[in-house]
């Protein structure tokens, strides 16, 4: 794995990117612990400027990019979404060199034109807004629906302010009452797990597990109500172990939810009714991204930034 | 747990119903190894006599009986289901002895009229059966899809029998070519699982786990392709190991499947269009229970039914 390339050769008939802001997510980590088997250069969160394109008008354009980059002949890739073809690469991950260096590739259609309106420190966050957003395309979510997000990292902050944003009765349960603290101050409902009752009389409609461990799962599976929805979005290393039992006696659905569409992330990041600002802990350059890496690795670091 | 009492006191405002013949199901061998705790009479799969009834319509009527009984109050029951009331028993499964013995009570709402044209030997079925169409109310399958179903014992070949009406485009895959040819016999397509080739651009959109056992989850989830769905309809006794990862990365649904409702059943049944005489592996007599029990202990074994 190499971590601050500060070059990639420019790939034909792609776009050419210079990255100025990428962030770091905990899928960096579990890479570097060995999910995936991916080698190359990290990071999938980023804005830039194109320097180059084959479509001439985004030369110059601050963009951001969707990840995924498929066959272009698949039926999935077909309908114009790469996100589930086989033969796909996505940036920083699988077959394709990431953000974290000085330029990166995507083709054209991967990038994004960020409106003005929308900071570098904002639009860093897209990629995994959109992940966020993706729940809503998955589950309708209503005012009078009990939800509760699992998790109070990046991932379950940045998806309890999305699903806030239906109006549904949300509740944010974590471990670290100073995070839990920056969700309430936008108005998000909190508990510290150690605070929670399991009352079967009360429990969720829908449950997100976004704590990345087994544990988090398996309290998803103890909080959703029967006829509930489990929606499971960290990607864990390695399996887990589930009470299949209570899936099939409550007849619980148990959904997994990946990468969403960018132009919906922006669309929101646009209309200020969000503000990510918060969850960022730290700056850091490039050529530091060693010490970058080991301070997101701290248990309870929020989102760290690498600029270049 | 007892097996075969000869009576059962008639529970005031319930109707009493004489068993005539009762089916031995997986979830029965589950119970006496441990799984929910059960002490009472086994047995929710039944046909039987109205011998008595608060609705005097139902005495000398020939019935079957959904198994679970609501508190009345709740939502779920106030909505007409106790499948989920949090106070329901469940016949020979939780709180209410069950079907291998002379007599049995339930509510009389519990209880549904055979129409003549259905022998006893097919509406002993009606529980599993319903079962199996619970399926059908979840997913919703079209004849251009691609769906597996996993395990060739009893309840995989029900479902697979109540899948194929759909026209979708099925495949049973199971260990015993014997048992697989049973289903073929009924037009349905079949693989052994040694000679299942796993090839992920023909993967299913949706697969049923109804092996019963772990591996049948894993391989379902090698099988179902991205964004498709799994049904998990066995409960396994105790917790099983799962790649989180994949059901994330590939968004793959898994979901809990457990009663359906008898009317829908007793249609099918009905119509004709499924014959189940083919599943019943033998006759015992209520007094010979144990034996009846050890039998349907042995790998391999379908339908054990129970005579009065």
């Amino acid at each position: 794995m190499k971590l601050a390339d500060v070059a990639t050769p420019h790939r034909g008939g792609e776009a050419l990117v210079r990255v100025q802001l990428a962030g770091v997510c905990n899928t960096d980590l579990e890479i570097v612990r060995g999910y995936a088997g991916f080698q190359g250069t990290l990071g999938h969160e980023f804005v830039g400027v194109v320097e180059d394109s084959p479509d001439r008008a985004q030369i110059g354009q601050r963009v951001v990019g969707e990840i995924n980059v498929g066959c272009g002949a698949c039926d999935w890739c077909w309908a114009g979404d790469a996100r589930h073809c086989l033969q796909r690469t996505a940036l920083g991950i699988h077959g394709r060199d990431g953000a974290f260096a000085e330029y990166l590739n995507l083709p054209p259609e991967n990038l994004l034109r960020v409106p003005d309106e929308i900071s570098n420190r904002q639009a860093v966050f897209t990629e995994p807004l959109a992940a966020a957003c993706e729940i809503l395309t998955q589950v309708k979510l209503t005012p009078e629906m009990r939800v509760a997000v699992i998790g109070d990292g990046k991932l379950g902050q940045l998806i309890a302010r999305v699903l806030a944003t239906t109006g549904c009765n949300l509740l944010l349960i974590g471990k670290h009452s100073d995070k839990l603290e920056l969700a309430a101050a936008s108005g998000i409902k909190t508990k510290v797990l150690s605070e929670l009752e399991l009352d079967p009389a009360r429990r969720f409609e829908v449950v997100v597990e976004a704590s990345g461990s087994a544990s988090g799962l398996n309290l998803a599976l103890e909080l959703v109500r029967a006829r509930g929805t489990i929606v499971l979005k960290s990607t864990f290393h390695g399996a887990v172990e589930l009470n299949s039992t209570r899936i099939v006696v409550d007849e619980i659905t148990l959904l997994g939810s990946r990468c969403g569409r960018f132009a919906t992330a922006l669309a929101l990041l646009a209309s200020g009714k969000i503000d990510l600002e918060p969850l960022i802990a730290a700056e850091y350059k490039l050529t530091d991204g060693v010490a970058a890496m080991t301070a997101a690795r701290q248990p309870g670091t929020l989102k760290i930034l690498l600029t270049a």
